[in-house]
């Protein structure tokens, strides 16, 4: 060992104790004729003293160390003169005896600081510098306890961790797969696994009865903000079990996780609301229920509510299908600037909302809006009680012609607000689960149902009838685990009936061929007592991500790609020689 | 729940309660009016009682059922007439009130009992059954308590699992890459990482001082037996530690793991033994050490030993660079025909020995020997005391023109010998440290000094001077973990020097553009300040099987891959799309 101790590791308590240390140089001050230098390893930073009167010689070699240089010391531990409280080993200094410079070091190109210096992309480009950073790293500890916990909280409730192959065939329904050419089948192609759905089906037919993975999933598409063309998940099954099962395990480590790693007590169950409710709501499939401002409908599309019946002439809200506004709580303060923020937020393209209607209600209890000219005073007093605004408060609108579009939209608009008021703190932790999410969602493009999670999704046992009648009124018996507005893990019960999995093939335009070609081994092992049973699967990355407070799921990843799928620092893709695309029997097309 | 206990669950303490279980149908057996059924899941195999004089209705239910037919019942628990002592559930039975069917199956291709009768190639196919057996489940719940041993162990050192990523570049050097081509960034591909090696250094830079992960690693090597494409590796590194630092931690997780999962206390520290000596002791860089059977050198190549100094008219030995042999206790009562099949096994191709000699110790301490022609009695009796030979004993002698070609030889003779004298006890555990290997070793293909670990080994410190001088004798800073024979683990202490890095690459014959092309990215590092470290990296699949005292690390495995590289359960690899390749810019050849 080159240290007998770590450079967190000292306290007043070890004054006096000779101690070898080794890190790297943090910063170095000269005053007068000491020199102090910041040592840093992985554990802290302590502070090492030469002092030019007692060796002139080692403290000459002191001045000359820069930044990042690695050395070893040794020394004698001193109680501070000035203490530092806000530093664990800040009531000690070292008074060094030896210094052995370890290696040398250019000059970092930007800060190893918690406030680095360093852009994204320099910081990605030498990440093996950035992981210094306390702020970086903390996430890695972080990550590291988390998978820990997952595994042991599993294993104790008798969850087999399996490895399922990372080279396996390729399914064109999905995402996109990435290949990898077989040289020794020359012509043919592994892909790497999407995420270990049939894998993990195939273990229940084995019998594992309980499996987990955090397993490397792999998907090549073309990458949003915050996507990763490998991303990890926890992945999970179970046989024997009802989605209430699964529910009950998985709100059980969703709880430990929490108090393990952020000493926060969930308590009581988690809140349940089907698909249907959280759109109608909330306008989301996530909602966020860190604050309320829920919606409220003032014309839908089924006709159950319609303050608008009567036609006022104003053409927006009179051909619209969708009327809903929220209330944001004392913002008729908001001066006519602050609202045509909010009206171009929702014209972004991203949230797509043609325009917002909105109305102040007066101290008084009357209302003033942007379409006063189209209703009466009356109307819009009416319209405020409906939505149960105060005054003070502001009432925002959205209408359009397709009711689901124009929910997401205001879902934006209240997440935006809940933004704006402060509402979304990181530090506050809202679950629910969402339920009964359709079985099915229609393909404009492909022209047929598509599944919304998988093909082997179970429906609920209830509306099985309507698979024949109406397929599109069909509920999954499937469930998402949402966290302040983010999905951080998802599931179903699965088909284990080769008949009704059959069915469903059927209906998503698979003929009995295809679906053998796909998915026949999963079939064909279906035909020896597969049992009932379904699982869930969560990002880690995602989850980490909350429970360190980041926006990025990046800084959660040690070494991660960047938008356009390359890892700058490995600078990879790149070109492979001429001899191994031989081997591979590829040609690379011109392009 | 479909169940309120498991199948291995329930006793005596049980009788009287109602319970509700689930699983497989292992067997039927009518007996006059009741009929059992054996139930089986993971945990066991409870006895289900149905009688047709309570149920007649029921009775017939369960007489319908056939093996593997998955099925819930609701009975009570009922002390058994004949107990059954070799099953955990054996002194009770359910006597089923109530059976729902939950799938059917059909016959399974082979029996799902400890000794089937199915062959490896349809048990690799329908693997989801073979999983059902108790012999291979049981190894994949020794893996998963394995990984979670080492897990906790690790972590409690502090050591940070990090994961590397999958998607990487490609490094010409070593075995071959699996490649990946990339959609995004056409013509250049992905590497799939033979090791994280290069990165988990790179974490080293990075400051994380104690790093492991238990990784999937990938290498497109033709498959020799027992070799998979994929495999699994706990890579583990430290900053600022020694060899002996390094040997300590692991020396102590290996105990930790042997008494954890095999209940066998290893006491006092591991052997070490220099790669030289291992060479000339046992013939082997990983000594079997259950049993001894050392080899005697008679003449070897530097002379310092040379008991055939005087030519005898016998050309093997005259010529030999080498001459050595083992003593098997009691074996001169071996036939001529078993000494025949040890001539043979040692001419198989895969030994290489051009012939065997042997000798017979007498009851009376004379010698017969099959080169009585050459020498004299008195000879022959001075190499029998040589050799440390007793009265009943057999010498078996091997000789040749390359010592170590010869040693290997020998090596092979001693564990062929060692395995019929039934001295290589699979619950017998015999662990050593191997040390000082050489740093290169000549490659007659590529004309050049090839790094026998990797480019990236610390040689040792006294040696360093030779690496200009005399690089053949150079040794590295190196060290397998041996187990009964077997590798299971090796690593090095790593060059943090980037003067020293530069010096072994061109030693190793790269120009400075070439190293900067395909080491760059970790020498770039290098410049700012990385510390002194060292790692290892153990094969998990291989070790497991160790453990579960298999010989082969398939049975480890879930889903294996054959010896052509396919996955004959999914069909993988297979043909993909003409639209993938198109959006890959790729051709296939035509072969």
């Amino acid at each position: 060992m080159y240290r007998t101790h770590t450079c967190g590791q000292l306290r007043i308590t070890d004054a006096g104790a000779t101690v070898t240390l080794a890190g790297w140089v943090q910063r170095t001050r000269k005053m007068g004729g000491m020199t102090f230098v910041d040592l840093r390893d992985r554990y802290g930073i302590t502070q090492l003293v030469f002092n030019e009167e007692l060796d002139a010689d080692l403290c000459a070699e002191a001045n000359k160390l820069g930044r990042e240089y690695v050395i070893q010391v040794t020394g004698t531990v001193n109680e501070r003169y000035s203490k530092n409280a806000n530093m664990p080993t800040g009531d000690i200094e070292i008074i060094v005896n030896k210094l052995n410079l370890l290696n040398i070091s250019d000059t970092p190109p930007f800060t190893i600081e918690d406030n680095s210096d360093g852009g994204d992309d320099i910081r990605m480009k030498y990440r093996y510098l950035d992981i210094r950073r306390n702020a970086v790293r903390k996430n890695l500890e972080l990550r590291h306890r988390m998978c820990i916990e997952v595994r042991n909280y599993l294993s104790n409730l008798g969850f087999l961790e399996i490895e399922t192959p990372v080279l396996i065939g390729s399914t064109p329904e999905g995402a996109r797969d990435f290949v990898v050419p077989s040289r020794m089948n020359p012509g043919q192609f592994y892909a790497l696994p999407q995420s270990p759905q049939t894998l993990k089906q195939l273990l229940m037919v084995a019998g594992i009865d309980r499996y987990f993975q955090i397993a490397k999933c792999f998907r090549d598409e073309d990458l949003r903000a915050d996507r990763q063309p490998e991303f990890t998940q926890i992945d999970c099954e179970m046989s024997f079990v009802t989605q209430e099962d699964i529910i009950q395990t998985f709100e059980g480590m969703a709880k430990h996780l929490f108090k393990a790693l952020r000493g926060v007590e969930l308590t009581g169950p988690f809140l349940r609301m089907p698909w249907r409710e959280a759109m109608k709501r909330f306008g989301s499939d996530k909602p966020d229920m860190r604050f309320g401002m829920e919606f409220v409908e003032l014309k839908n599309e089924d006709g159950t509510v319609n303050f608008f019946a009567d036609k006022a002439g104003f053409a927006v809200l009179d051909e619209a299908q969708y009327v809903g506004g929220i209330v944001a709580p004392g913002c008729a303060v908001y001066t006519r600037k602050q609202i045509d923020q909010l009206t171009e937020f929702v014209k972004r393209p991203q949230v797509g909302a043609k325009g917002l209607i909105y109305a102040r209600v007066q101290d008084d209890g009357s209302v003033k809006s942007s379409v006063d000219k189209f209703y009466t005073p009356k109307q819009l007093i009416e319209m405020k009680d409906l939505m149960g605004a105060k005054p003070g408060d502001l009432i925002l609108i959205i209408s359009g012609p397709d009711a689901m579009k124009a929910r997401k939209q205001l879902c934006e608009l209240r997440l935006e607000m809940g933004a704006r008021l402060g509402l979304r703190d990181k530090d506050k932790f809202a679950l629910l689960w969402v339920t009964e999410f359709p079985m099915f969602e229609w393909s404009e493009e492909e022209n047929r149902l598509m599944a919304m999670h998988h093909p082997f999704t179970h429906p609920m046992d209830e509306d099985i009838p309507m698979l024949d009648t109406n397929p599109e009124a069909v509920r999954a018996d499937a469930y998402d685990m949402v966290c302040n507005g983010i999905e951080v893990g998802g599931g179903s019960i699965r088909i284990h009936d080769p008949k009704l999995q059959a069915k469903m093939f059927e209906i998503l335009g698979f003929t009995p061929e295809k679906a053998q070609e796909q998915f026949g081994f999963l079939m064909n092992a279906f035909k020896f007592g597969a049992p009932p049973h379904g699982g869930l699967a969560y990002g880690l990355d995602r989850w980490v991500s909350i429970f360190a407070g980041l926006d990025s799921i990046r800084d959660c990843i040690a070494f991660p790609k960047n938008n356009s799928g390359r890892d700058v620092m490995l600078d990879a893709p790149s070109c492979i020689d001429q001899k191994q695309l031989d081997e591979l029997a590829l040609i690379v097309k011109n392009q």
